[in-house]
């Protein structure tokens, strides 16, 4: 299937792909007085009494914005909020399949901080959630934590979170084959940009010890200097211990786990070649990932991950998204903490069983209708174990 | 039934009343690559080139944004953004159900005109329109304005307009029973908040030559100074061409029609005797008219109609937003004009046949599957004769 010629097709078809529908009938006076005027004041009132009720009578309890101002929209970039549509529509349609959240894309005409962190706060009311997409860096970082410090729903980056969460669950799964520590290991992380900061500091709280972060200009270290703003500023106190200086092929000698996030083709063969035996490679740069498969595996790299689906072991945010909110709401979560994040990326690792795992085989299928659920009930736990959901 | 007892339930029981459903199925690997990445780039890209290829790869063409900020929620007044949800979803529901259109309510956490414009105007890309309700006049008329103003899209405050359309279609019918004509006819406007002051210019766009509006001060007039403030001072100018002055006893007085907005029992028994023969009355304060039912006829009103179902000739909103925006989406009107107003009035209107026609049947049934098709191809058409539609 050429999907780029049907997806024209679809989308032009379906005139997009979401829909508003009513979950009650209107077919007589009755109805219209109920769902309407003069019923419709009394569940007025009663929220109007009590702000909590609006959980119960409005269809906030399982509403998310996926909101974007459309700056980094997949590998196009900075296309705008109209161009960027079909991808929250397509998200919003994911929340659904997989786990049964109403999404609703909300694009903004605005590329600002401020007005982008006061827009989502007016609009907070109706949503039980918000997930913030496609939004550049290092914007992304204040937009989110302020909306979090200021919100009392949670506030959900998926392209930093989602990704993070994924990959920590796929290195989970790999470490096991390789028989590997978690705090024994090296990992190179090329890309420190949204997702790629997300994911380190999951595995700080994973509990890697190792991190060190390659951009455009090598290693990030204390005191390079050059390129090191906004939030890499804080990434060269959390990384490199060593104070570790050079390019990406001086950073992957001996390292145990390389994580791509950057642009294709990255990491080559001989760099890969350096790295020490049972090596990890996960090279999520799409459509051409940091380093072929076919390659990767010539090189020596025992388990290889990718963003494609025609690759073993692809890193794919659907296994994460749809069930990490699918938790919170269901406990009305504050805020999505690193304990959930943590406990949705062991609940994806734990889907693969011992017999079933093997280095071409690290996380479920897409498909695997256990895994939103499995994440859910995990998030849902350790959101109310950690003060932050309700029972 | 207790609507007010049975609409707690429903609304408790399915929480709230709209849901956000996919157009596409999402079954397998081949799906996810349609309708997410790597096809859904194709879409973004065409828009990106084009604009207005948003209309057709996204949902935005049929989507309508229900936006309010819960200041003058039904009679309920100024009860805040989360309990005015309530509302919002019930014109989402009824948008859809006989209008087919998609919408979806934002209710804002700001009351400041200028933030709530820029807010506005910041979630446009995604709507095809924007339906404002529960604003408080006489903030509602300026919001109005300058988002019509400066949006692409057709924005429409269904308390102003809504109410305005259907009591013109209500009028026009019922001038055919007391065979009087629109030029001749006295008509008095009791509350000329934001329904009352888009009635009077409703009315001043069909030809009605003399308009007196009073308000709790009594008659408007110019020079009357206590009062007469924002909108007022330009009703001053529109109506009471012969500067009458007085409180409203000595308004209605050979009035032919008087048309209240205001509050309960405003108008009097014997204030309604002093009416012309054959007098018409729209007594829609709710729950209690300005004038009973029953109090009207014995006082010798030809005509009677209010806001409630329990008598005849109910006054519903219902009879005009849903077909206003069924026809303006359906041409991409910019905004909606004058002469689409009228011709919805005129479209409503007409669906009462002249054998039909008697002072108990002057507006059809809400439940009439005519209306809102009618409505919206008067609307489009108007639209494009008029320049603000495409064809």
């Amino acid at each position: 299937m050429n999907y780029f010629e049907e997806a024209l097709k679809v989308h032009k078809e379906k005139k997009g792909k979401i829909e508003v529908v009513s979950k009650v009938n209107i077919e007589n006076r009755d109805d219209l007085s109920v769902a309407y005027s003069p019923g419709v004041a009394e569940p007025c009132k009663e929220i109007y009494k009590n702000k909590e009720e609006v959980y119960n009578y409005t269809a906030k309890g399982n509403l998310v914005a996926v909101i974007s101002d459309g700056t980094a929209v997949l590998g196009l970039g900075n296309i705008g909020p109209e161009a960027a549509i079909p991808v929250m529509e397509g998200k919003a349609v994911l929340l659904k399949k997989f786990g049964n959240v109403d999404a609703i894309p909300i694009c903004l005409d605005t590329k600002d901080t401020e007005e982008i962190i006061k827009t989502v706060k007016y609009l907070a009311p109706n949503f039980g959630g918000i997930n913030l997409e496609d939004i550049n860096s290092p914007k992304c970082f204040e937009i989110e934590r302020r909306l979090e410090e200021e919100l009392d729903i949670p506030v959900f980056h998926d392209d930093q979170h989602g990704t993070a969460i994924v990959v920590t669950a796929a290195l989970i799964n790999a470490l096991k084959i390789v028989n590997k520590s978690i705090e024994s290991i090296k990992v190179v992380l090329n890309g420190p940009g949204a997702a790629g900061t997300a994911i380190i500091k999951m595995l700080l709280h994973l509990g890697v010890k190792n991190i060190i972060a390659c951009d455009e200009y090598g290693i990030l270290y204390k005191d390079r200097g050059v390129g090191i703003v906004d939030h890499k500023k804080e990434l060269c106190e959390i990384t490199n211990k060593e104070n570790l200086v050079g390019d990406l092929s001086e950073a992957v000698k001996n390292a145990d786990v390389f994580i791509g996030v950057s642009i294709g083709n990255a990491l080559t063969k001989n760099m890969a070649k350096t790295m020490n035996k049972d090596s990890i490679v996960f090279a999520m740069a799409n459509p051409i990932p940091e380093i072929m498969y076919e390659d990767a595996i010539e090189a020596g790299v025992k388990v290889m991950g990718t963003g494609r689906s025609d690759y073993p072991n692809q890193i794919n945010n659907v296994l994460a998204f749809p069930g990490i909110f699918r938790g919170a709401l269901d406990v009305r979560a504050r805020n999505i903490n690193y304990d959930m994040k943590l406990a949705a990326a062991y609940a994806i690792a734990e889907l693969v069983s011992e017999e079933e795992l093997k280095p071409e085989y690290i996380i479920p299928n897409v498909f695997d209708n256990r895994v939103a659920s499995k994440v859910a009930s995990a998030v849902a736990k350790v959101a109310i174990d950690t003060g932050v959901g309700k029972k």
